[in-house]
């Protein structure tokens, strides 16, 4: 009989993130009750917004000391008692950083195996229609425009990028350090790349951006975004899609400058969303998503790395910016 | 030959705003140059934009020491070589604050007149487009929804939370003390009132939202955004329309706890915007805001004070709140 590999949140961090904050353990495998069915996780996504889920609630409600480590995965059915799922078929599921979970099969549903399998976590999971959804519907960026995207060499910053290119925009990533923003523009096709780690900010997005700044994709929030929001333009969209730079504290911080000044005066739209308020639209963009990698004009970047015992060092990481593209953990 | 009063931005306010940033001196009335017109101010509107003027660039250049108070104006045709118009029709001008003006006629359109006068810079001026487009534009409240709006009791705010009532909202007015909160609910029919010098303003807008806050109608920006944006409902709107809470002081402060975190995990849209934005929309604003006051639905409150000596303390005492509905100084 195996094991169940549990990490577990050994205490809730007040500041940053570290090591000493999860402990591995191990219990027996679930039982699946009544309208369960038992999962195997094989892929965890690791996403800043794990780290937030530990500050307080959000749209999960707050973890707490103890609790199995939350977070999503791509599972492999191996119990079911449900018609619509079998031993063998690909979910998405909520199982949390542990080997196995037995969960409600109402939530879940079979997804169309593909090649490479890590595809359903990047470019065709969350991270790949947050980028969608969050520029073409919050953003709503014309062609000749200029787009910014913050976080730009992870995993939605990458996509939102080119997708902003295949629209036909001017694109202009913010990233940290020389080598990501080298990495933007060789690789991904970014117009221009901004290091938020080089020095004053505000002067260099003016630099890359002559014309202003008419749509903002916000991974980040903090200092860039309020850089971002004194240099828009009038009418200009900001898509606020998450705050990793407010995530690794104690407390969110104040809000930017310029709030609501700026909003005012240049008549910016902010626009809050999440990847599920658009599951009505989530097969033209998966068709979309699918035909720009079939052409070559979107790249797809994936960070994977392997164990279950990694996931601490991985989520760590990537709070601190190390990954490019999407990371996630194969167990 | 009669002078002309001009009352002058004697220094620029590095805090709170005070009668000694003034003095009042006397020109000759200028002569209008080729395409100019020579106007008589009747009646300056007072604004806590005027106050933004004095902080940097909005939509307007910032002011200067030196220069004649600016300031928007009801005011009459002297003299005219403009086909389009002649002496003694009315227009709405960039008058500044002084008793004539040589400005460019084409940039001036004469206006229907009507009793009071008045109403044409209250109800029918910027303050009720303002709260017109911004409230149904921007906010767009539906029936049942709550809507709060703060600074309730001034030009903008008493206008809006009517509009939301006419338009079957549950209307809460932010307003500062208890003698302008029993008037919201006695004179205007909003149906509840919160103090915001009363306390705990987060609890007392939970008190008065007990479903929460669907559309909030922003004129102060600062503390009473922030305890609005904690008790937004799920894709709720926020209508920024200006930050008097900021305007009278140094800088800009930071911006309010929250942004961007809320905005993402509650999905709101927040949305800057001035009248003129919406000037293809004028006519249909004006037919239902007259008549709505023809009905008696819309109350109009104004607050005329006699004298164009008078305007710097009339500023300063917009700015302290001292108004209810909309203020003005007949010269």
């Amino acid at each position: 009989m195996p094991t169940n590999r549990q990490i577990v949140l050994a205490e809730l961090p007040q500041g940053r993130l570290g090591p000493e904050h999860f402990r591995q353990t191990e219990a027996a495998v679930p039982s699946p009750e009544d309208g369960q069915v038992l999962v195997k996780t094989r892929y965890v996504s690791l996403d800043a917004a794990n780290r937030a889920w530990m500050q307080g609630a959000t749209y999960r409600s707050a973890l707490q000391a103890g609790d199995v480590m939350a977070g999503g995965s791509l599972a492999e059915v191996v119990e079911s008692g449900a018609a619509h799922l079998k031993p063998g078929d690909l979910v998405f599921a909520d199982t949390g950083w542990q080997d196995y979970a037995a969960l409600n099969a109402k939530r879940l549903a079979a997804i169309p195996k593909m090649e490479p399998l890590t595809h359903l976590l990047s470019v065709y999971g969350v991270a790949g229609l947050t980028a969608y959804f969050g520029l073409l519907e919050c953003g709503k960026p014309k062609a000749g425009e200029t787009v910014v995207v913050s976080a730009a060499a992870g995993s939605v910053g990458s996509i939102v990028g080119q997708i902003a290119k295949i629209k036909g925009c001017r694109t202009v990533g913010v990233a940290g350090g020389e080598a990501k923003c080298a990495l933007l523009k060789t690789e991904l096709g970014f117009d221009e790349a901004v290091d938020y780690k080089g020095g004053n900010l505000r002067q260099a997005l003016r630099a890359a951006c002559p014309g202003g700044i008419d749509v903002y994709f916000d991974n980040t929030g903090g200092d860039i975004l309020e850089a971002c929001l004194f240099g828009m333009n009038v009418h200009g969209r900001i898509a606020c899609c998450g705050a990793v730079s407010q995530y690794d504290g104690a407390a969110p911080a104040h809000g930017p400058r310029g709030i609501p000044g700026l909003i005012v005066t240049k008549r910016l739209h902010l626009t809050g969303f999440i990847v599920s308020d658009f599951d009505d639209q989530r097969s033209q963009a998966l068709a979309d998503l699918q035909a720009w990698v079939a052409s070559g004009e979107l790249k797809v970047r994936e960070d994977v790395i392997e164990g279950l015992e990694n996931l601490p060092a991985a989520l760590i990481g990537l709070l601190a910016g190390e990954n490019i593209g999407k990371r996630m953990v194969k167990v």
